[in-house]
């Protein structure tokens, strides 16, 4: 199992980093970069070629962003025999058919989860998917930069323009952000979507957007009122007879969807199958990390193919001992055996309504039995302020 | 490709149905089953061997639940070197460690995907992220019967019992519900859930669980006084050194996290990665056709293996004139071009805040152009009631 990496920047070398520490061990033996990193020195190469006529290197990895020579690469890796892997948007949605075509003609694997929604398996999804059922529509929040401006500005009351400047403090827009905010970036995700799930190439440049630049703090005080929140989302459906709607807007959605719930950087995506009704994805969109570990698991995919192993390295231990978290009871009973662990205690009509102190899960559930001996209607829950 | 069903009940004759109009053919050669249906006439046996000594047959769908002969026919058709897909929880999470050490000795696939989340791809997703990345957690809503329960209860501010009678009359709840309401069925797919995530067999029996048997309104009241909702919820997480957490619990989870807007039947699950960060997985828990639509795709998934084929058929044409929704619109122009599907405009210092009636998304973005052209300030976003 060897393979090269072309490409050693961000999420390159994120990619490097996930396989060298990966269960399943895939061995990259060259690195195409011409910029010199000294932990790789031993792998690096300028030169397409040492790759592509090497024949131990049976799979390229394409991390390298851009249509040019990304485009020219990885034509000639699958004209070689060799298996690719790409986290290349506009590359995939560019060349989305001819790449698919090229591949089933040399008979290789072409894997390309990566290129849209970053670290979650959302397009390999889809085209599992698509395999199986006819897939109704797909549609979601797959920009981090715009949910966390519109997150930021939901939660704090801020303006656009001081929560943008904001994320690019943090690293999480850009300088020129406009690829970002005016939907460029989401209406080559929302293409990616669509021709994974209707089975053609949708091209992005079909596809109609609204910018967010212009959202003032006054539209999300006007979506609050309606008892909504304002996101950013790609929606594309199977509208029959070869045609689909595909498009990219800003939208009011109601406080208690899902994707109201989408908070900072993260992307929530969602399929409708005909038979499986609708399935939705949730994870960082972006990423060194996240999107690397997206690459990887596609190299790792392509090299095991159908028996892709399930690990099983004998019987797990269950301890409960040092997971902690406060639990709520309602009981009849004056509870003597969690004295000094009770946070409040309200008592009404006989009946006590009890938060107690972080407790451990394994304590929690042996009082748990001393109570019910007594109370039989006694209910347990668990707090849990993040999930 | 040929391929036998053990079990024609619910989930067998779903997943019957979805082959027989999947994109990707699959030949279900023979069903086992003693009840005769004239449909699959010509194809039904009810001996075991009429399948295991058939060299056509290379995978074996297993949905007849129950131990045995449950066990006996899986093990039976990988000793006879075929694939086996199931969606039998108890099955697996009982031999766990046995059938996958089994499956790799003869070479064969055994895919479990439908066995904990119907339709949801979770399994499958965490063994693809085991392979790639430590899992650090696991985590989510399992249970569609208790979710019902849940959400009912909490939108409609009625008790435990009379939501349960309702949900036994959709056909949600069983006539003795205590598999699910105590927990029994969550526990099961906790186990399992944990045994992809951390490469272990973790034991169902292991896992201490808490009913939900006794809640009240009251509870959910309690809950509410503190910003939280009440969901069934079950845990697990590496603790390092080959011990693990694992618990089922009924939890109190804040408002505006993702799991507090899950609701009706629905399951949503998450795994913690050591580079992804969080991925959460949303759909159908049960039902026929999600469950028999997710015992499809790990039978085209065995038979394609690693060329998962892409399916591309050409170009797809984007046509929005049959997409519609409500608009809002803020500008400081008066919209006559909007004449006539103005629902509400209120005036505030010189600005509308308008929003429209219905109207297609190529009207839309047609009238956007215009309106940019006067008034660069203009924000538009689509009213999406549901998403």
């Amino acid at each position: 199992m060897k393979a090269a990496i072309l490409g050693f920047g961000v999420v390159g070398s994120g990619t490097y980093e996930v396989l060298s520490k990966s269960p399943v061990k895939v061995d990259v033996k060259r690195i195409l970069d011409i910029r010199h990193d000294p932990l790789v020195a031993d792998k690096l190469t300028t030169d397409i070629n040492d790759i592509l006529n090497d024949p131990e290197i049976e799979l390229v990895a394409e991390t390298m962003g851009g249509l040019h020579p990304a485009y020219e690469y990885v034509t000639a890796a699958m004209k070689a025999g060799k298996n690719v892997v790409t986290s290349n948007k506009k590359l995939v949605a560019t060349y989305y058919a001819e790449l698919i075509s090229l591949a089933e003609e040399k008979g290789v694997s072409f894997r390309f989860t990566p290129s849209a929604g970053g670290g979650i398996p959302w397009l390999s999804n889809i085209v599992h998917r698509a395999c199986t059922e006819k897939i109704l529509k797909v549609q979601g929040i797959i920009n981090g930069t715009t949910n966390f401006i519109l997150d930021s500005m939901q939660s704090r009351g801020a303006d656009f323009s001081e929560v943008l400047a904001e994320a690019q403090d943090l690293g999480y827009a850009e300088r020129d952000p406009s690829s970002d905010i005016d939907g460029e970036d989401v209406k080559f995700k929302c293409a990616l979507s669509a021709s994974c799930a209707f089975g053609v190439q949708v091209s992005e440049s079909d596809i109609p957007t609204f910018s967010l630049r212009n959202i003032k703090k006054d539209d999300m005080a006007y979506a609050s009122k309606m008892g909504m929140n304002v996101k950013y989302m790609a929606f594309a459906a199977n509208k029959g007879e070869g045609a689909f709607s595909a498009y990219v807007e800003p939208v009011f959605v109601p406080n208690n969807c899902l994707e109201a719930s989408v908070h900072l950087n993260n992307n929530f995506v969602s399929l409708f199958g005909e038979y499986s009704g609708r399935l939705s994805f949730f994870g960082q969109g972006a990423g060194k990390y996240p999107t690397g570990a997206s690459v990887a698991t596609d190299m790792i995919a392509i090299f095991k193919g159908k028996n892709f192993p399930v690990i099983c390295k004998g019987n797990g231990i269950v301890k409960n001992g040092e997971e902690f978290h406060r639990y709520y009871i309602r009981t009849t009973e004056k509870l003597a055996a969690l004295c000094g662990l009770v946070e409040t205690c309200e008592e009404k009509n006989g009946v006590f309504y009890i938060v107690t102190r972080e407790i451990s899960v394994e304590s929690m559930h042996k009082f748990a039995d001393e109570i019910r001996k007594r109370d039989a209607d006694v209910f347990f829950a668990g707090i849990h302020p993040e999930v």
